[in-house]
């Protein structure tokens, strides 16, 4: 991962001309705006204050050569992969790095190095892939002097197959790609997809509750996980390894979505699919929004939806289009059918299918027939591809537009279907109502992405001219608004990014006070010293 | 409900002529074995224990005509409907009878009932429709002198409707098939049906975690609850209403499978769904238990099975025949049939889809092509049925027995498809070792019936002659070597019936150490004076 942005400069990409024009038209960004990321020497990194008998300690517990405290490692682990990550790190900020990262090689390794941390009185912040967008992974101290950063990526092993039971038990750090690699040679997937897959990693997928591009039909990683095995300072949580159970309250989702601060989670089983030897995904036109959500409510209602289904509103079909376009005949031929069949100003939707051939025939069949009863226009296979290649490929392009002095940061969260649109509107709304009066009105963009029988989740992008000198002040009016207009129309915080520091603050209002007080309870039992990542997922005491 | 037995005298059905001999025969039963249940005036009750001051400050909190403390009232709601609880009643033993009834006819009404419990240190036993089968309703005090039974069967509100996004907010005293009468006159079902529908509540449900009998297709309670509130000792936890959150660990988890023994559950929303047009149940024969769960799980991993599954061992499709059986032509025609088809020993399995009827159709097609290349005789409609017509009547039967000197338990687990068969044989054989050194070997059988991609649940049914004069430890040693079976062999405590006090001491090896620390620090904080409850779910501390 490029320490000042996404991924590696060999999968970099950059806006066309006919983009940028637009943007610069759209955003009023100015000519001179933006800047490159500065020198990696020249980043600020705060002197290690890690002590000695602590830094041994810790050389003991997983070996010297794994215990780091180079310029190159402290900033890398540093921030995640949010929009004031990125700001920061760009301009030279890195005074989140961790005091050292540590990379444990197994279950025993971790539990040595908390134990050496809980008696030394070093925070620990578990490090997966590190492509947090919510801040979960910065070094933040809590009440402690030095933080390090468990870098979890020497563990990687496969433990298990069941190809009976079809689960996999996995060690937490491998990444997205080396994930299905493996399993793909055992006839496997798990279908898991979230735009961070190639940077990801499955204890991060479980430690944040992720959901995938592919979640409606494979599931979120929530619905995904039979068992999992957490390492905590006051010993090891680890739940059966049953497909069900009524034994009281479940312990399995304390741990999911625990984010590092009850602990690091060690293992996990999976349940995984046979690799699909099909795949269908194509795109279709909706005259409006909520044609087409009425379209997924009654596809998914009726069992019958596809593993990926996507909804653009009419704001982000315009800009999807003009950032995607060339100016081509095609281009203008296939404006020209939708304008024919009543949709100028239409809807983009994908409906994406994965199996065996005769299963995939048969949803899409199916699918396909209730999509077009309720007004969906068939655009054909061609745009359904387009979206497979490029699904990793949107946090690139936000490097890009960072270097053009652009804002462009993304929200999401989930709502019942009957709520759907007030939601929509108010989020839209507050996002206008904080920035425009700043003098940089953003575009405000949203699709529906993963369907539930009784809703849907909402995922916006939002852009706008970058507030020279005061980036972070206007990040942060946009993010307060945002969250302030979800919690107050039925939203949750968060739908799949997780809390970390950013959403952190609205956690007394997403599950009340004495939910606050529980999650306190669980934490203080199992992290006396209140050493695991402080200031992630619970609100600092009033 | 019976304050000996299963509910109501108009329900009452007998074992046959047939039956009768069979289990005689099978079971050694004596002639003069079993008892009718004493008469209610014989029924030792201890004196109520509660002060006056406590009584009135109850009255105030619910209304005088809602504070009961009369014969019948506490009898009725000292135990709730295992094999221990009807022994004992039968015996004329309500020794764990609450010192009242208090029955809130609100979720104030509840707040305060806890506030005045907590202020006189009385324990808090809530009250469903008392079907527990482990001990989940008799009236432990705890640390304290005395204890009431809150009894939620005046909270019967359908507070919501949301026909748009399928759910229903619910009062949690609302019965099964009160339940489904409202929700089908507005066109809806929640499709679940445990076994103890016509008695159970919408709160009993969420609060043990429960599965019905259609849940492989519906979806445990677990998958149908979208929020829960529920009043503590501490205050209201409430769970946001969305169908999904990645903001942190799963509150609704908690209070999901809490068992009374964190707060009381005052209102509930669930996910339900269209009332089906279509109903079609079959039967099949599978030449062994091993054939037909590799069916079972061949169908479940493609996607394709029904709403209910039903697998029977050769042990119990034997028993049910013979139980079922009248002697006559058909039967002997039926059982020709299945000769010829080289099937003389097989096992009994059923299938059942609800929905409309293109649904049903489409589905049954593809589950019957799969099933019957894995083994599958079809059986036809008449035995479904049959099935659909005596689901609920199994309590009925086991009342009949008690009454000529059987014992007849059941217990369930679950386990993943490849640990399937160890499990049974390691449940059977812990059975029959318990039972058959005390001179009364057991006739042990088991059914599979709700399946998950990754496993299925086990619900085991054992009979055996009563021993006179020491039924409860006949019981207990069964119980006993079961659960350790379970438990060494890769299952669940229980997968459905909940912890209650029967499977509380072993809590600590389901869950681990930690993991019953971590729910003892949420019901600290939750319910400081430990008034809810006392004796279930956790284990007595060591």
């Amino acid at each position: 991962m490029r320490w000042w942005g996404w991924g590696e400069d060999s999968g970099a990409i950059q806006l066309g001309d006919h983009a940028v024009a637009l943007l610069h038209s759209e955003l009023d960004l100015d000519d001179k705006g933006g800047a490159a990321p500065v020198c990696i020497d020249d980043v600020r990194v705060p002197d290690s204050a890690l002590q000695a008998p602590a830094r041994r300690a810790l050389e003991q517990a997983v070996g010297e050569e794994h215990v780091r405290d180079d310029r190159l490692a402290r900033v890398t682990h540093a921030a995640g992969r949010s929009y004031p990550d990125l700001v920061r790190l760009r301009a030279g900020d890195a005074s989140h790095a961790p005091d050292a990262v540590v990379a444990p090689g197994s279950e025993v390794q971790v539990a040595a190095v908390l134990a050496a941390c809980s008696r030394a009185g070093v925070a620990v912040v578990p490090f997966g892939g590190g492509t947090s967008v919510v801040g979960g992974v910065e070094a933040l101290r809590g009440s402690h002097a030095s933080a390090i950063s468990l870098d979890l990526t020497r563990m990687v092993d496969v433990l298990d197959i069941d190809q009976i039971s079809l689960t996999a038990s996995l060690e937490p750090g491998i990444l997205g790609p080396g994930l299905e690699r493996r399993l793909g040679s055992a006839g496997l997937t798990l279908g898991h997809f979230p735009q961070s897959f190639e940077f990801s990693t499955v204890g991060g997928w479980v430690a944040t509750r992720s959901a995938g591009q592919a979640s409606t039909g494979y599931g979120r990683i929530d619905e995904l996980v039979e068992s999992v095995s957490c390492v905590t300072p006051s010993g090891v949580l680890k739940t059966r390894e049953v497909p069900a159970t009524g034994a009281g309250p479940a312990l399995r989702e304390l741990v999911v979505g625990s984010e590092g601060a009850l602990g690091v989670i060690t293992a996990t089983t999976l349940r995984v699919r046979p690799l699909p030897e099909a795949r269908h995904y194509e795109a279709w036109s909706f005259s409006s929004f909520e044609e087409g959500t009425e379209a997924f409510r009654i596809m998914e209602q009726a069992s019958a939806s596809p593993d990926v289904a996507r909804l653009s509103d009419e704001s982000e079909t315009r800009l999807s289009k003009a950032l995607a376009s060339s100016g081509s005949r095609a281009e203008a031929l296939g404006e020209s059918y939708l304008r024919l069949r009543g949709q100028p100003h239409g809807c983009f939707a994908l409906t994406g299918y994965e199996g065996s051939p005769d299963d995939v025939a048969r949803r899409r069949k199916r699918a396909a027939g209730l999509l077009r009863a309720a007004g969906a226009v068939a655009l054909g296979q061609r745009p359904g591809r387009a979206w497979l290649e490029a699904r990793f490929s949107a946090p690139y392009l936000r490097d890009d537009m960072l270097g053009r002095g652009a804002m462009i940061e993304t929200l999401e969260t989930a709502t019942t279907w009957s709520n759907l649109h007030l939601l929509h509107r108010a989020v839209k709304d507050a996002l206008v109502g904080a920035l425009a009066p700043r003098g940089t009105p953003p575009l405000v963009v949203c699709h529906v992405s993963h369907l539930y029988r009784s809703g849907a989740s909402l995922y916006f992008t939002f852009l706008a001219r970058q507030e020279a000198g005061a980036a972070l002040e206007q990040w942060r009016a946009a993010k307060q608004a945002a969250a302030e207009a979800i919690l107050a129309n039925g939203g949750t915080i968060t739908h799949h990014h997780a809390v970390g520091t950013d959403h952190a603050p609205w956690m007394t209002e997403e599950v009340g006070e004495l939910g606050v007080e529980v999650l306190r309870a669980a934490k203080e039992r199992l992290d006396p010293d209140a050493i695991m990542n402080p200031g992630k997922l619970l609100p600092s005491r009033p």
